[in-house]
Order: C-alpha cells, then sequence, then structure tokens
C-alpha cells in the first residue's frame, strides 16, 4: 500500500520532470503553447507508447488522464514561473533521473508481464526510460543528444542487466527493482559530475 | 445515402489537398517523384495510421487502393500542372479545412466506436488531423510548422469540445457532426484571416 | 534445407550491410557507440518492425536476438575496423543491395500469409526494404536520402510488381522469388552505375 504510493509519487515527479524537459527544449525554439506541450507529451509518454504498440497492447496513457493532466500543469508552470526555474535545476536534474530510473524499470517489468525473454525486456526499459527524448529531438528538429552526450541509455541497460542478475539469483522482484533504480540513478549522476560519455565513433 | 456521398466527396477532396500540400513541401525541398509520393502520403494517411495503430486496429488505408489513387492523382497534378496552382491557393487552402474538419470527426467518432473515452477521443481527432503534417516536416527535415505558425491543430480540440458537448447535450450524432465541423473550419479561416496565433513560450 | 540456408546467409550479410550503413552515417555524425548502434540497428530492423506493427503482428526482432548481435558485431567492425573498410566500399554495396531485395521479398511474402491484397503486400516489401534507411535520416537529422538521389525504393516497388506478375502467371513461388530478387539488384545496379533518377519536383 505504502510502496504503491511511492511508486505514484515517483512516477508522478519523472512525468512532470520528463515533460518539462520538452516545454523547455521547445521553449528554445520559440514553439507556441501547443506546440511546447506536444513535446512535452512526446518525452512523458513517447517511450511507453513504443514499448506498448510492440508489446501488442493499449498504449498506457489511454487508460488515465493523469499523464496529461501531469504535462499540463508542467507546462502553465514552464509558461508562468519559467524565470524562477533556472536555480531549481539540480532538482529537475534529480527529478528526471528518478523518472529514467522508474521508467526502465515499469518497461522490464511490463515485458516480462507480456511473457517477452529478458533480453527483449531489456531492450523495452531502455526505449520506455529514452526514446522519449529522441522523439522531442526529431520533433524539434535536432541531433538527438542521447547519441553524443553524457551516458544516459546506456544507464538503462546496465540496470536491466543489474536487474536481470537479481531475477537470477532469485531475489525478490522488490529488492531486485530497488537494488536496479539505485545503480541507473548512480550511473547518471556520476556520468553527468565527471562528463563520461561512450567514445565517439570515427568518421569512416 | 446522400449523406455518405457528400462525406465520400469531402473526404477525396480533403485527401487530395492534404497529399498536395505533402508533395508541394517536397517539391520546395527539390525531392523527386518518388519523394513526393511519400510526403504526399504521409499528409493525407499518417494521422489515421497513428490512430488505428494506437486503437489496435487495421491502418484505414490498407482497407481500399482508394487513398493511394488519389495520392497518385495529387503527385500527377502536382508535376505536370503546378504552374497553374499558385492562382488557385485559396481552393487548397479551403479543401484542406475541409480536410482537417472531416479527419477530426472521422478520429473521434472512429476512437469512441472503439469504446474509447472522449478525451481520448478528441486527442485521437487531433491526431487524424493534423499529426500528417508534423510526419511530413519531420520527413523533410523541417521543424513542424503547426508548432509555431497560426493556429491549426487547437482548431481540431476545440471542434473535439463541442462535439462532446453537443453528445452531452444528446444533440443526434450528425447535427453534432456538421456543427463541429463548421466550427473547425470557422476557427481555422478566422486564425489565418487575421493570423491569431497561441503564445509563444518564452526561452527559459 | 539447402535453400533456407541461402536464404539465411543473405539475409544475415543484408541486416550486417544494413547496420554497417546506419553505423557509419553515424560516425560521421560524431555520434558515440550507443548512437552508432541505434542507428544500425534503425536500418536493419526499422523497415520490417513499421510493416509487422501495421499487420498488427510483433516485430519479427523480439522473436530472435540474431539481429541484435549481427548489429553488434557491425558496431565492432566499424569501431574497430573502420579504416579497412573504405577499399571495400564494392562489397557493402552488394550486400545493400541483396538485402534490399531480400527484405523486400520478406516483406511482400509475409503481407500475403497474412492475407493482404497485393498492392498492400507491395507497399510493405517496400517499406521493409526501405523504411529503415529514412528512419536512420531522420534520427541524424538528414533529409532523407532515398527520396532525391538514385532509384532505390523505386526498385522495391518494381520488384513488386514483378513478382505479382509471376503469381499471375502461376509461377511456382520459388522460381518468382529469384526473378524478383534479380530483377531489384539489376535495378538498382544499373541505376547506381549509369546515375539513374527519378525526375525532380519543379518547386511551385
Amino acid at each position: 500500500m505504502n510502496q504503491d504510493i511511492i511508486i505514484s509519487v515517483i512516477e508522478m515527479l519523472g512525468t512532470f520532470a520528463f515533460a518539462i524537459s520538452g516545454i523547455r527544449h521547445a521553449a528554445a525554439k520559440q514553439f507556441d503553447w501547443f506546440g511546447g506541450y506536444v513535446c512535452g507529451i512526446a518525452v512523458a509518454i513517447g517511450g511507453g507508447t513504443i514499448r506498448d504498440v510492440m508489446l501488442s497492447t493499449t498504449p498506457f496513457w489511454m487508460t488515465t488522464p493523469i499523464y496529461m493532466i501531469c504535462t499540463a500543469v508542467a507546462l502553465i508552470t514552464v509558461a508562468f514561473f519559467g524565470r524562477w526555474m533556472e536555480p531549481l535545476k539540480n532538482a529537475w536534474f534529480v527529478f528526471d533521473t528518478f523518472g529514467l530510473a522508474l521508467f526502465t524499470i515499469a518497461g522490464i517489468q511490463k515485458s516480462l508481464a507480456f511473457d517477452q525473454p529478458f533480453w527483449v525486456a531489456i531492450i523495452m526499459g531502455c526505449i520506455t526510460g529514452s526514446a522519449g527524448g529522441v522523439i522531442r529531438d526529431v520533433l524539434l528538429n535536432n541531433e538527438p543528444v542521447i547519441f553524443h552526450k553524457e551516458i544516459y541509455a546506456m544507464a538503462c541497460v546496465l540496470g536491466g542487466l543489474v536487474y536481470w542478475l537479481c531475477i537470477l539469483t532469485e531475489l525478490p522482484a522488490e529488492i531486485s527493482a530497488i537494488l536496479t533504480f539505485a545503480i541507473i540513478c548512480l550511473i547518471r549522476f556520476l556520468a553527468v559530475r565527471y562528463h563520461i560519455s561512450l567514445p565517439i565513433l570515427r568518421d569512416v
């Protein structure tokens, strides 16, 4: 019961932070409110929607309006209180990382519930956590930032491998999820703190 | 019976105008005939395809070749009679607006027929009417025009709300559809006539 | 039996060549290893995934990890042996063309197996063969190359028409497939050798 509340709170904070990320990128391109809302929604629900379409199930956001409402609140926040957001940037980063970790775990668990093998579940976890940002960059006509900046999606992949190991060693699902959550957040925090990137491909 | 014919005529005019829009944008980027055809198709069927995938049903264009043929006619029109199109631009604008209104209503009605709640149906109506243009802009490597120009997708959302109100007040479906059609066209005409846009998001 | 082995070998060569194409384009944009892998995957499985989503079936790559492994091998090849790839460019071109032909035929046959009419099957064959390259270009923020370069996707369409003719004249499926394969490869080789393009659309 308490656990469900904690998960719901993290999910809403993560959705809010994801939506903020989309809306702020849209603002940097002088988009209007509608464009900002669509970019916010794209980040907040894009990854999970791709996952659900591939799993041949109804996209998760069609079962409750909470994600639409949460993005609307994020839009109002940026539109009216945008100037006060800059000092809070560490908070957004932390919420965004929590969202990344939680969405990755949710993607893995949902895929396993649909009887997918573990390697598919890890890919789906990675898509759930990071594909929304790619859609945002495509809509904004930018090169996807996760393809050449600090480690982001690889944190989801490594977290997925940790989850797999936990399940293989028969740890209970809750402990596995908490461990995975901690690992993804840790990798992301370290990557940004120390500017850790993957090697760049040489042009050939 | 007569009513079905009217709807079919509007649908073909709308599909034709949507395809023309994609093909002309492709021509502005020096695409070849194939590229033009794909951009035309993208505008004509892109939104409805996303809707149908999310509703877990077969994309509507796979059940009849009429949309492919209509786009082929549009391609031939632009390729051979392009120079005579400029004076007709008001006609394209009117057809395009008719298409927007009709596709929005079709998207709402199909979603309701699939037992979706009304707020999902309005989103699906908006996607049906306007997502094709976004796909066109993504394929052409442009910033999506509906995110920073005159009101376009918001006309679908407002039309959807009107349709909802009509149904809530137990108006018959046909009257509701005609009213919604009129509202969407009116908003779009006024928006373009008086350059009405949504507020731009400030960069934060 | 032997025939299955030949098809599997061509499929792996084609997947490898498609993945190489995505990874090399990513390298030209200074993407990191993860970005390269995603672009490689996008070319290798993007078209088939769109086809499977439209046919309302599970994407083919979720049933075996072979495509993920093949793309990983391609990534290692580019990352470590990239400097030796230039002299082999004719080999990549040949493999890529084999992949295009084989994927087109596979797309047609799978669509027919799902009881789609032939005109849908030809479109699906074209999507299976060429949509991956479009997704790559969208992710890389380039204009899709198949919309304004030598004939590429039209080879799939023409190959599909040949396959249709063969089936109409009641040729056995294997002979039809071999003929179609040969035609697609021939058109592609001739198009590149003699720089044959479709006409460009005039800006109107």
